[in-house]
């Protein structure tokens, strides 16, 4: 006897629970890793983290879901789902099509390189040597080709990087993204010229000034409280510790995020908890009746990212946030902000340089890093860059598009951990996040307009109920350019990002 | 064609890395509920663990295992196995065994009652009510006698509550233990006689003056340091938290305690943080060349206590040890032991004196604790006694062997979490440790008679040397009881358990 579309959907989503259960279990074992594990536990962890990876792989490439799928699709009455039922079921739909493609070596094995190349990473490193790196680079990049080619012919993309790419941003190709990323360059690069133009100088030194450890913890919490990102009471669903980058992680009522502090740039911390807090908010404010389902995701990383730049940049760095803070930072900061004018901190914590760090790049040449890294790998699984060239052509991108000199790799091509990790494809979503946010920037300027008033009160509601109404809850329920279409009506564009660049920097560089 | 047996028994040890990978990815988890998780994660969290645990279940009983069991038991050449492979594969059909005896319903009934019952037990205990606690507690009785008859058949033990006990401490019985525990009366009243007839008050007071959390956390890593239990180096394979109850957990390369900082109880967590090094060092010293295997587990509950305690008690109770800490103590405690001399201190920290609380208890009235507890149990799984009438029982027992008297049932018979989670049989364990160390203790006086020298040295390497080559790396290789015989060459005996006491109090008290 057929089973009925109402039963196959309910057992269905039993099985979304029972994935999404194993997968947060696979996070908190993740985030142990990265946070408390003791360094001998590294193999063991690689283990665990691998078998986990493997059982759901296994959950989701039961054959018993393809049937479950094919029933629903196939039911006469599949039209009287309603849209968020169907959306579950397409999302779930991908995830087979993808994974069951997906040999469980390669999985498996590609999980278990992931622990490895990022532990050999950071003692290359540290040691500033790229050849100790680049053959368990080697090995990764090979994997991810391996994957890259299934994952092409599955989803039907042109190029194996497109099928990458897919997996952070669903839909988006490389052609699309050279096309906005063209803009994004002529509109940075214009943005940066009239900054240099300015002559103005900001007075970068003062936040180098000495900030203890203990003051930024509190900075930290003054951070936590105003976006109501709780960790301290009896209901919080959340908590901050320390890791040498910055992360977020988790689901629902348990979102964890982390900083680092640095006594001689003490800002720093400030802005990480920030911008972790934006992501940390996201996953909370998913609408709850969709917890265990594929709508109860977030919709992308560049949708995730545009969230936490939204907090960091966009609220953070406002000149409104800053006269909110800076009475309770020099409270809390003692010699550090001793004379310091709003205007000249504003200002200090705005500037624009090229630099070599993509981690602490300003919100203007933010998005050259990324168009370098996304040449990069674009080329890379073209085969036109090979990993041993990695350093070189890095470098030169450095000196083409941001003007600086690389002088060792450590500054360089390595970075950043996420090619250790196997994370190719993700980068864009960093910048394509920049770009989202200046659209729901100017859609919330008319809903809200009394925003930044507010925000200069220390009220963070207004903005955090707007974006909790208009992106978070909405979960998985679009994909990203018809979320950002269906809150700004817009398809996505390059043009409000630099003109929020423009208005603000104009009025701290006077142009 | 049939496998080969040397290709079963692979399978077999591939298996048991596969079960136990999962196991210790569940420890992670627990260790994080315990320690760190935000309060609105705990339901999301109880989803995680049940399903690991659901897992865990399927992979034991996958038919596979039989089939495999089957083959390499029945193989013609089984013989030619070593002692180490009949070992793994006797553990293996054990649990086996059991596992795939016990019906699915009755597990996930238990489990699922045992968080109720913890849950109502603390309510009851905090309101001081038995009869809140009664039924659920009478339920959780009742589907541990559903499991002890199982086990009973499966094990071929003679009672129900035999098979129960077999679980904690394989290969003993009711009978042996009453046998054990009846000496051990004998044996500890004895003692606590002459110490009171001694007329000896040690000034326990001295114990409840105040020292510093950060002072307490400055002591607990001496502790570590001393039995070289490593938290800190880059090859630590340990870590140190807080939670309100101390415990330690994990495997091999990463193995975890906590500790509980009491303000007005200093040297409570100076011990406690002992007693999880002692745990965990047995952990960590198992033979590596096991991991992943049925041996390469500690050998019971009780030899896992024996080992605690060692640490704790017979170490770091010894004059010897608080001869070469006192000085040191002194540098982190401030006013809290200024004046104290050594032989105040010293009987301070023994002071034997009948009490209430189980974990409060000192070495000589702890083992009356737990025969109240184990005498109890016995009686209760033999139908002598009604869950209604435990709490008057109770207090008739603590009378009794401890004269003093209850005055409510949160002080008395709901104390302990144990029966409340269905622990049933464990409790026996705790005093079999005592036991088993005092037999270890007798044989390292004559292996390494040098050893209280060296500790008043501060030199731990020669008892943790003898406890590593003679118990910890033994694992899991024989049954308590054998390994007690192959360490010391005896049975299980209470002699050399009293006679260190008997040496021990007898220079502190005077008798």
């Amino acid at each position: 006897m057929a089973k009925s579309l109402k039963g196959s959907y309910q057992q269905l989503m039993e099985r979304s629970k029972r994935l999404t259960v194993l997968k947060t279990a696979a996070g908190i074992i993740q985030w142990d890793m990265e946070t408390k594990m003791p360094p001998k536990g590294v193999e063991q962890r690689s283990e665990q983290l691998s078998l986990l990876d493997l059982i759901a792989h296994r959950e989701i490439v039961d054959p018993e879901i393809g049937a479950l799928l094919d029933s629903i699709e196939k039911d006469r009455k599949y039209e009287s789902l309603d849209e968020l039922q169907k959306r579950n079921v397409h999302l779930y739909r991908k995830m087979y099509n993808e994974e069951a493609k997906l040999p469980d070596e390669l999985v498996a094995a590609t999980s278990k390189q992931a622990t490895i190349c990022v532990n050999v990473w950071k003692r290359a490193k540290a040691a500033k040597d790229f050849n100790m790196f680049r053959p368990e680079l080697a090995k990764m990049i090979e994997l991810r080709e391996k994957a890259a080619d299934i994952m092409m012919e599955v989803k039907g993309t042109k190029t194996p990087y497109d099928a990458l790419l897919d997996a952070f941003e669903p839909g988006i190709t490389a052609d699309k993204i050279s096309d906005i990323f063209g803009g994004m360059r002529k509109g940075l690069m214009g943005v940066m010229k009239k900054i240099e133009a300015s002559g103005v100088k900001p007075d970068s030194e003062l936040l180098t000034r000495r900030v203890k450890i203990d003051a930024q913890r509190k900075i930290g919490q003054m951070a936590m409280d105003f976006v109501k990102y709780d960790t301290t009471s009896k209901e919080a669903g959340g908590r901050l510790d320390e890791t040498e980058h910055p992360f977020s992680t988790g689901y629902f009522d348990d979102v964890r995020i982390t900083t680092h502090y640095h006594e001689d740039r003490w800002t720093s911390s400030l802005f990480s908890v920030l911008h972790e807090s934006g992501h940390a908010l996201y996953e909370q404010d998913i609408d709850q009746d969709w917890k265990w389902q594929p709508v109860g995701n977030a919709c992308s990383y560049g949708i995730h990212e545009s969230q936490s730049r939204f907090v960091e940049n966009i609220v953070g760095r406002s000149p409104e946030f800053l006269e909110f803070m800076l009475p309770q930072l020099r409270k809390v900061c003692g010699p550090a902000l001793k004379g310091v004018r709003l205007d000249r901190f504003v200002t200090a914590v705005n500037q624009v340089e090229a630099s070599k760090i993509r981690i602490e790049a300003d919100e203007v040449t933010y998005g050259l890093h990324i168009i370098i890294r996304f040449e990069i790998e674009r080329d890379l699984f073209a085969g036109k860059v090979k990993v041993n060239e990695l350093p070189q052509v890095w470098n030169e991108k450095y000196d083409k598009y941001l003007g600086v000199e690389i002088e060792n790799d450590s500054e360089g091509v390595m970075q950043d951990t996420h090619w250790a990790g196997g994370s190719f494809g993700y980068f864009p979503s960093y910048a394509l996040g920049n770009i989202y946010g200046g659209m729901f920037l100017r859609k919330m300027e008319k809903d809200v307009p009394e925003w930044r008033e507010e925000v200069r009160k220390g009220n963070y509601v207004p903005v955090g109920t707007w974006l909790k109404d208009n992106v978070h809850s909405k979960g998985n329920m679009y994909d990203p350019a018809d979320l950002v279409k269906h809150v700004t009506g817009k398809n996505v564009e390059i043009e409000p990002f630099i003109a929020y660049l423009k208005g603000k920097m104009g009025k701290i560089y006077g142009f």
